[in-house]
């Protein structure tokens, strides 16, 4: 038995898109065991569309689509392959009903088009769509053959793939030899260093030790093959154990953990709060940390101080230091750490300042100059200096930034 | 004539990694003109892969390669292709000399499993990979049938495409005729709506015009085939001009414009400033509009008030009427907008409060009710109640609500 994921869009062609969805799937079927040999991507055509359909249904099992399920013309994904197996379509009240719910709860109105979403080839089965419209189906057209379809938007894809098609490929027994991976997450070491110093781990066969890094963060993947979740849990709690050994402090947590998330559990454990003061960043830092629902229980708020007046005047900031020491410096983080703390009366007082560039930066203050400040419940305060390179883009120095910040509060909560 | 994509490589079917290669060489493609039906995914297996050569070279003239072409056994494409087309495989010294070479520079010596790299089908041209050690071929096995390989590593591929594909695909003929996007975007339509008020144009052979949809927001693609991309535009022009009169003020911007950069252009042009005091979005709002670079000289700051003591103490919200009306309520959001506009001193000020979910939510008060406060120059305040939905995500209600925000201020700032 196997799987083919099959993606239809023209603007997968166009090279329009980035085609996230078949590396998510892919990793989906991996984790599930199910073999996968071939995947293809197909335009907005119905006779291309009908000779992938015929390809891939001579050497898969499975057929997983992505795309064309939508209200438009050019969505034809259903019917190409209602067409190819022969078999009309016919209008499932239940979408109908599910749409124009989903239209008022918006405050919109059901539009002719969108009643097309609501056809379905005779014989399938709905696969519902939490968060969209468009639903997918699941389709034995003929023995020994399945369809799934998804619509091309990723979180609406992923959710369905998640609710839908894992709990029916688990029905048919998959997922029994299962790939179980963990990540472990790392910040402020590169990923040389840390392949260098995890090098016997990196040779592994199972669980295999793959290093990753983005945006400024360093991962290991654990993968472990197994019979079940259980044992390759067992194969990779070693592991994973003398892997965070290994990093240290550098080692922040795991999977879905993010430097946010961990920093809101430590500040919870401890009973503490936070504030942020931002320049730089404008809003990312707290964008992170209420990124985290339930963050409400130790994040306050804070000050947007992209312009020094407001530095000054919300902050409290001294404007003779701004003027001295200039608006990026470790004089006026600190200012401004203390400041937010004490206006918004929290535990500890997060700042940034920095050059974001393209433009700001100088000989001395080139872009990617980053301080960053901290005040805590002891009248201790401190700065750091932080230079993320000219090279870098201005998002990605904001992100860097931001996440450094986090990085700091949380070393500092750890060794507490 | 058209061309396909091959791309070879067990990691692509793991999910381990994000095929970047087809999207950079299907832009190239398009931006030559050629016409680009299929892309294939095949893992490191001489047996499937020759079967995709199969497929692909019955149904496209041009076949290029990605991955498959280094030094380990795993690397199985050009002695696959060699076999496919029944060619033997010849060793090139000068691949020799360059690897041999390449390697001395960076002070290794050559293993054997090297060599492997320097086996070119006879007949073939080698490409030289001026980054790596593995070179591409071109090649034709028959007439009509064009090879092109090239590593799987991104920077290797697109360097050797630019410096040897491109002149030799102009050499035929190609990139005279060339294919020309503008994309298209609006807030406040539905796609389905904007599909219907623009069908006539979506059934257009040259230009095209192809409906998106995404996080909120609808986008219309105009893909223009043209010999001159001044041609392109003259194509595309009056048809961008009649969807633009179609979304009406629902059309914000075009290509790299956001909702963020389009405030900012028109504050910019009024001379006026602008202060954002957020409650649910956390900082998202700030985040989006500092995004823009330069956005310093119009956007001074805000208040992160995630706390309700935040909205008291910063803003000046009346706690009488938060526990009157609560914290999400048309009243609250209409005094963070004056008290953030008033602190900073700006011509405008813009708030968000609303309960972004999962919990938090009741019967009268469900996760997705967004207000959307405004006050501007003339004591003028407004606000607006938005329901995004039970059914979204934590993350897509603060991304849409920091939006609606902004599409708030761009409707007022377009009508004035």
């Amino acid at each position: 038995m196997s799987a083919e994921i099959i993606c239809v869009g023209t603007e997968l062609l166009l090279g329009n898109i980035l085609n996230i969805n078949a590396q998510f799937l892919a990793q989906q079927l991996a984790s599930l065991g199910i073999p996968h040999y071939y995947q293809t991507v197909v335009g907005d055509n119905p006779a291309r569309l009908k000779h992938s359909i015929e390809i891939a249904s001579e050497r898969a099992q499975v057929l997983i689509f992505t795309g064309g399920l939508g209200p438009t013309p050019d969505d034809l994904t259903t019917e190409t392959l209602a067409n190819f197996f022969g078999v009309t379509l016919v209008e499932r009240p239940e979408i109908i009903a599910d749409i124009a719910y989903k239209y008022a709860q918006r405050g919109r109105e059901m539009t002719p088009s969108t009643r097309k979403q609501a056809l379905i080839p005779q014989g399938a089965e709905v696969l519902p769509n939490p968060t969209g419209t468009a639903p997918g189906i699941l389709w034995q057209p003929r023995p020994g053959l399945t369809i799934l379809t998804f619509p091309g938007v990723p979180s609406e894809m992923q959710r369905m793939w998640q609710e839908t098609a894992v709990p029916y490929l688990k029905s048919l027994g998959w997922g029994k030899e299962i790939i179980y991976s963990r990540t472990l997450r790392f910040w402020g070491i590169a990923e040389s260093a840390l392949a260098e110093k995890a090098e016997h781990f990196l040779k592994c066969p199972n669980p295999t030790v793959a290093p990753y890094a983005s945006r400024g963060e360093v991962k290991l993947r654990i993968s472990a093959k197994a019979e079940s979740e259980a044992e390759a849990k067992q194969l990779i709690s070693p592991v994973e154990q003398k892997l965070q050994q290994i990093g240290g402090l550098d080692y922040y947590g795991a999977d879905d953990d993010t430097l946010a998330s961990v920093v809101g559990k430590l500040l919870l454990g401890l009973g503490e709060t936070l504030s942020v003061a931002e320049s730089c960043t404008g809003g990312g830092l707290g964008q992170m940390l209420t990124n985290v629902a339930g963050s409400s229980n130790y994040f306050l708020g804070g000050v947007i101080s992209y312009d020094n007046s407001v530095k000054v005047s919300l902050l409290g900031v001294n404007p003779e230091d701004i003027a001295q020491f200039g608006a990026v410096s470790a004089a006026v983080a600190e200012q401004m750490a203390v400041g937010v703390r004490s206006r918004l009366s929290t535990t500890w007082g997060l700042s940034i300042t920095g050059i974001a560039g393209p433009d700001g930066g100088t000989a001395t203050k080139p872009v990617g100059l980053v301080y960053i400040g901290l005040a805590g419940p002891n009248g201790e305060v401190q700065s750091n200096e932080h230079r993320f390179g000219q090279a870098r883009e201005r998002s990605l120095i904001r992100h860097v930034s931001a996440c450094t910040a986090l990085d700091h509060l949380r070393r500092l909560l750890t060794r507490i």
